[in-house]
């Protein structure tokens, strides 16, 4: 990006009214999205998967960003690396299929062979000066925090110690790195990925979309409709909650509503909390009741539910039975690639110990709504006539707080 | 359009030599596409549809122009308005079906509520000094004449009463507005807009490419063929209608061959006339028997075939039983989305008084005939190899005004 | 092209390290495939297909280049011409069919009317001083050499006369343009052009990638492997074959391993050889045996293979009893279109002669594994991770010399 185009970046940027959505430009500019990729998606860190789909050295599964293969494998040593599936000699994709396990990589074309850290190991048919040494695949930044892989395409990402101290003690009694995969599914969405956090971001939504989830959780509730009967309620559920955490040496972050996030101000694009479902519901499923065998260390199913969050890419609701991750990854201005993953315990059998039928439904319908309403407001953006509009106070105010961090973000990058 | 981007379009403009076709860019460059969008779809009137098709309060339609939909609506006061199809609060789109009947107009994603002519009425959850009359839906211009409604996206539209005044007389006796939709069918023609309305405006191809067509019309004759039997003939049956539509207390406004049309010279993008159909057909049907109950006033099946036209998106042909209007939408440079709509009057019955097997296949067939012809053109002018040819002088100088009133409308914008 | 973009070109030229593969950008700019197209593409000579695809005057198929669709037709001369598909007046293609046989070109439109040169002679309608002689079909170079047709849509083509002069000894014997053809097939492979010639320019990849082809083959063995053994046994059929054709009057061209091409250090971008086949195979199927019946002058069925190539679009293998000839044609930076032509002797008759089953698995084979190949590669160089590595000196001096070849055109073309 040159100069010029950085400045007309940084004049998009000052377009956006305070409390208000993005301008047009926002969802449309060709120019603006690959600033996008390269100022936050190249910079930070994104979640590809759980470390349980990876159980043995050289089990892998490919992460493709933005037509960037990424090799997500556990090597001999145990621990997880991400390395470039590209061959060093002429360039070509070395694992063909999207998950699989490998004794070492070998190259379809010329049979260049690495072992499961990507260094070089054999170059049959080349000449023998060659500096094995400087021919290793290319490798991205890993790094693993209680069951969640995260890679960072950046040569010096931003410390990931900071979200793993936010995370490990909130995260750890779920118990998602003994977890196995329940179900994963792909989803194109056409809209641009910014829309889908914004949907994220409120829950203003979800009265009238989302009828099954506002019946498991009080996030829907704000300072408008939080009378005293509701404030009643939310601080009794949580004393509770509390409580019966405390028996078993845990500790409840609560916060009913929705949780403050991000903070732009501080530079936090990651949270973890926990907060008490609704009562009678002990999982996030049609009827509230277990529908897994419990996960981790809980000995008790009333857990509340435990919410992860990191930007750009990743969010996570895990009950005590099972958890759901989502996983974003933009493919140009309009279209959003979203995997969604299920996990349950470990030793949980399909068919005895969960089915899918109930699984599966609570959080698929949810985000099918949500999908369903990010492809109406894509649409609707497109149009000529979009003018963003106000953002509701004490209903958005964490939309605006994600529109100020992403602003921040593009300026850091645009003005060095 | 920066300057140096609007003196490339004036650069391109003047390439055209007189009397021949336009050169390879005007079907080929995006920066021009850019400019016609603005220049003149932007500004220009658009046919969008019947009135019939909205006959009661609520009742609404969409239409979509390049990346903008705008809802059709009747409004209470029994008014067609043009309402744009984008929620104000965070841009979704509101209405999700093609067309409908509302009491409201409600956004799927907060429920923020219109009336049906865009006014604000509710927006649940938003702070209390949010100022309503700044946030209702964003309008285009709508006008309707004798059942034909036309928007304008244009802040400030060129004046519409000159087409209403010539459109009015001619189109009046026709009914339109009592009729109602016997089908409607759209079509995605591989074709530049410009080449459909080239193709619109001569009748040199109609011989070879229309043989049904040119049975029941006159407009194929030019001063070429009409020898002294075919003028004689002209004559002939004008003088009829003539005398046929003064008993009924009608003019014929008669032009036989083909009306000249557009006039750049006057800066006339709309005509209106009545034209007598081949002896022995009363209707544009393949037999040119009567296919469905008389429209509007007529009492009498012999008034000839009534034409209107207006640039940059509409033509309607009428016979005395039923009409079919044409509507352009451009989207890209080598694609038209074509709407055909079949009237017939408002009290006929499908199956008692009309058959779509007798009333389509005239108009059915010609624009099928035609959409082919503009296909293979436009992948003839791709090719590096197409240098615009001479016109025919007495065949295709309707052509000519279209290309010459084109220019001039791109002239007026790149000035500006 | 303008001076900077020019500029652009020139300065990414320059990025290509000595002995290294070419850097990403060659395989994603869109400014550079333009590049190429005005520089390589539009000047070079294009195989488009046999001569006895078009046995009779007025005999026609359609080559499509990158938007321009080409007309190859025999004319009443008995000579093969070129032809713009684009007719001079309004631009219409005027053959829709891909092949066929005409008496004159009739466009579709207004039904002006060509011979089978492109002349004029009819134009219906039109002004009577309207200078026919300036109104023929545009026209393509066309040449014909031993039943193969090249093309080139330059204005001033550089010199046939070499690669006529090189290719006609060595592929008369095989009576190409006495042949048949018997089967054409055509693939749309996800990858650049180039990544199709650089594959085809080594056989470093042959022995895990097409067993079957090595089998018949002796190109796969280079300066590494061919050990004593290796080289004693090639002496020996190459003594043999040599001594074969001596006695059937024709001489071999004999190299083994891969013949060294393209030079571009003396501009040569044809070659043609004859090589023997492994001993035991007397063509190129699957077991080694004859497939169909001898071509052309051959009386003895042991006369190795005849190997022909032209960039940037051309190869030919051919055995005693076929050819299967490659026509490489790029749209867009991603995708090459393949077509491929096998031709058998002229009085051959399927079924009782020849049969595909046994007569197109060796190259239908060799293909498909390389168009896999190629994909792989094109999807690898598409990562931002993709860095072009070291090429091995002794089997992939080819694609080096081809990479050289290409830098040079390039460089001729921006220095203009």
């Amino acid at each position: 990006m040159d100069a010029q185009e950085a400045q007309r970046i940084k004049t998009l940027l000052d377009t956006r009214q305070p409390n208000h959505g993005l301008p047009r430009p926002f969802y449309h500019d060709e120019l603006l999205y690959l600033a996008e990729m390269e100022a936050i998606w190249r910079q930070g860190w994104l979640f590809a998967g759980h470390s349980c789909q990876v159980p043995n050295p050289g089990d892998y599964f490919l992460y493709n960003v933005e037509g960037d293969s990424v090799i997500i494998v556990r090597g001999d040593d145990g621990e997880i690396h991400a390395l470039f599936n590209v061959c060093r000699h002429r360039g070509s994709v070395i694992c063909q299929e999207q998950e699989g396990s490998v004794k070492r990589f070998i190259c379809p074309y010329h049979q260049w062979t690495y072992d499961r850290r990507g260094n070089l190991l054999l170059q049959r048919g080349m000449q023998e000066d060659l500096d094995k040494t400087q021919l290793g695949l290319h490798r991205a930044h890993a790094r693993e925090v209680e069951g969640m892989i995260f890679i960072s395409l950046a040569e010096m990402p931003v410390d990931f110690d900071p979200i793993e101290k936010a995370i490990t003690p909130v995260a750890r009694p779920q118990g998602l790195a003994r977890g196995r995969v329940a179900k994963i599914m792909d989803f194109d969405v056409a809209s641009n990925w910014k829309l889908v956090w914004e949907n994220n971001r409120e829950c203003y939504h979800c009265n009238v979309n989302h009828p099954h989830y506002i019946k498991a959780n009080f996030d829907h509730y704000n300072a408008d409709d939080a009378i005293p009967r509701v404030v009643e309620r939310l601080k009794s559920v949580t004393t509770r909650l509390e409580f019966k955490l405390a028996a078993q040496g845990k500790s409840l972050r609560d916060e009913t509503g929705m949780t403050e996030f991000p903070d732009p101000d501080h530079g936090i694009w990651y949270a973890a909390n926990r907060t008490p479902l609704v009562e009678g519901y002990v999982s996030e499923s049609m009827d509230g009741q277990q529908v897994a065998p419990l996960m981790g260390d809980y000995t008790d199913p009333e857990v509340g539910t435990l919410r992860i969050r990191a930007l750009p890419n990743f969010w996570i609701h895990a009950s005590c039975d099972h958890s759901v991750a989502v996983r974003l990854t933009p493919h140009g201005l309009s279209h959003t690639d979203i995997r969604m993953i299920w996990l349950v315990d470990g030793k949980a059998v399909e068919g005895r110990d969960y089915d899918l039928e109930k699984l599966l439904p609570f959080w698929l319908l949810t985000a099918e709504q949500d999908w369903k309403i990010c492809t109406n407001q894509q649409a609707g953006v497109s149009s000529h006539a979009y003018t963003p509009g106000p953002l509701s106070t004490y209903k958005e105010y964490n939309l605006d707080r994600f529109i100020r961090w992403y602003l921040q973000e593009m300026r850091v990058f645009v003005e060095q």
